[in-house]
């Protein structure tokens, strides 16, 4: 197998995803001793004023990337998106004024579901008869003027779509950017509270940042556990118990990079052209490579294609790898490949993938 | 400010906590390549072989240094322990079962409260009248024969107070061990579920370890949310969605290392070598030091003392940080001191510890 500096490869995966290397050389380097502590950041306490200023620091640093002030906070919750999708319906659904959401892909259908376990949840649109190739649209969206908000998945990591536009609503909107987080600028003041699982485009497994606008939490019901309240996480700024200090310190060491690497304009442009890269190939293979995703609705983060044959992808995925390219098998649910190209994947790993897939085509 | 080896301190820091050195060290050795994958830990798929061999031996590790069987599984969860205090009511108790919770510190009692938000806690002892100086006896818990289960909390961090008996009930048994999780034998197979957030004696914030007998998983009810049902974790080897694996892969380094050592037994000697250090001063101090636990409940895991003035506290602290030992200062309920000397404290801290404490007393 080819190795690129470090031995290390190019790691297509959809997530845990690629870290960028400074990132990960920085973290080695001060693993034993943190700035002078005297401890490894996994042994700070997070009552410390070292943490602390960390701690902040990154949550200002967010805020400040995405163009947001003092009406939102930054929350940093363990349990994944999947405890969002409770956590939602639980702090602000109710029978009465249930949550509305979007069906356009796996996550979106199970943030649904533990809604509707709840019996607080209901269906403003779904694409999943079309085996969710594209993102619903803003004609498409039926919601109670009175539902609680709506909830969409901005970027679908499984099929490979993304939204395109900010869905116009007269509810709260929130979002779960798991898979697209900071990969470019967005009127991120159309929403009430957007939420990713930081492992794909942020940092490693272990937290979710949440990004809520401070109203949207005043009035939580009294009946709920501490752990499973907004508020709770916003009165004791996320350390009413111990944070997950690795991932929140990771997460602050990639929204520094973001910032040199230019913020996020200059993120959306990167990763504009990485996608263009591979679409272009796809595009122009005499239908050898079939995207999985209809045009306007195709992510810039997740690649999903298929080839003529099942033999063909399982050789693909195994050549891919030889020359360093891993993790490009697609889910079960679409099949054929995903290529992940989240932030941290450079331009030269889109390059040579898009390069391998123009051979492997000629050679087949 | 002294300085020990890579310019490290001695951490008596109550949690996070030190970390053994070669854990660290191999973890900083394999950060950017993990054994030839060209990838960090963290960027490597939990679907992955690699992955799930590393799960699955930690796994196994843990039962087997637990001297536990197939009937015991163990669990990866997120959100902390304070998460579990919800989970477990939520989980096993009733409006006509409730749980029982013995109150020895503060843990314990947060743990009941989330019982009681649920109208489904009650109390089987306490010693808070007494400042939670001792733990609770056999004798004093009173346990209604329906409950659904008993909850103690094994050792109490603040007070530094740990149990010495495992209760005889006739209900089933549900310990956190977050402060002393395999710090040494115990029978075990006497509970049904023990829980540790691991970031004391096991690894660094992000993951509770839930050791859990299967039996008692069986009949969860339905209207949980997927990701606070204990069956969730069981039927999906806690990977329903990405967990927290820098974490996990840190607590599978620091279980070899327990192991490496001579397990468990070979923990309670070098723990209670450790604490006999610094009890033996306070005891032998004719009163400067005052120790808060009483002596038949008294902590291997956390030291709690006091000295004759608040001024004199505050010059012990300086003093301390000064020879590279850091972390001593108590927790406010208490006040004074308190040594944090769990599993990853080697013996020269304590021992480092207990001379500066012969020292100071006699220098004042």
């Amino acid at each position: 197998m080819k190795r690129f500096e470090f031995g290390r490869v190019y790691n297509f995966g959809p997530g845990p995803a690629t870290l960028p290397l400074d990132v990960l050389k920085s973290a080695q380097t001060e693993l034993l001793n943190y700035e002078g502590t005297g401890m490894s950041m996994m042994e700070i306490s997070h009552r410390s004023p070292t943490y602390d200023r960390l701690h902040n620091r990154i949550k200002a640093d967010i805020l400040t990337l995405m163009g947001l002030g003092d009406d939102y906070d930054v929350l940093f919750i363990q349990g994944g998106a999947s405890l969002q999708f409770a956590m939602i319906p639980m702090n602000f659904a109710t029978v009465e004024r249930k949550g509305a959401y979007v069906l356009s892909g796996v996550f979106s259908s199970n943030a649904y579901k533990e809604a509707a376990t709840l019996g607080v949840g209901s269906i403003a649109a779904s694409s999943k008869e079309e085996n969710f190739r594209r993102v619903p649209t803003q004609d498409e969206l039926s919601i109670d003027p009175s539902a609680a908000y709506l909830h969409i998945c901005y970027n679908n990591t499984i099929y490979g779509t993304e939204f395109h536009y900010i869905p116009e609503v007269s509810v709260p909107l929130i979002a779960d950017m798991s898979s697209d987080m900071l990969s470019r600028p967005l009127a991120f003041n159309k929403f009430d509270l957007i939420y990713a699982g930081v492992q794909k485009n942020l940092g490693p497994a272990g937290v979710v940042v949440v990004v809520v606008r401070r109203s949207m939490v005043e009035n939580i019901r009294a009946d709920l556990p501490t752990m499973l309240r907004y508020d709770t996480f916003i009165k004791k700024n996320s350390m009413y118990n111990t944070p997950p200090v690795w991932s929140i310190y990771m997460v602050g060491k990639v929204v520094r990079w973001i910032m040199e690497q230019g913020g996020l304009a200059s993120m959306a442009e990167r990763n504009a052209r990485k996608a263009k890269l591979l679409y272009d190939v796809i595009d122009g293979s005499d239908g050898f490579y079939r995207g999985h995703a209809e045009p306007n609705s195709r992510s810039f983060m997740n690649v999903t294609f298929r080839l003529p044959t099942e033999e063909l992808e399982k050789q693909f995925t195994v050549e891919a790898a030889d020359e360093g390219l891993v993790g490009v098998k697609g889910h079960r649910l679409v099949g054929g490949m995903r290529a992940s190209i989240y932030n941290a994947m450079p331009l030269e790993g889109a390059e040579a993938l898009a390069d391998f897939m123009s051979r492997f085509r000629r050679a087949h």
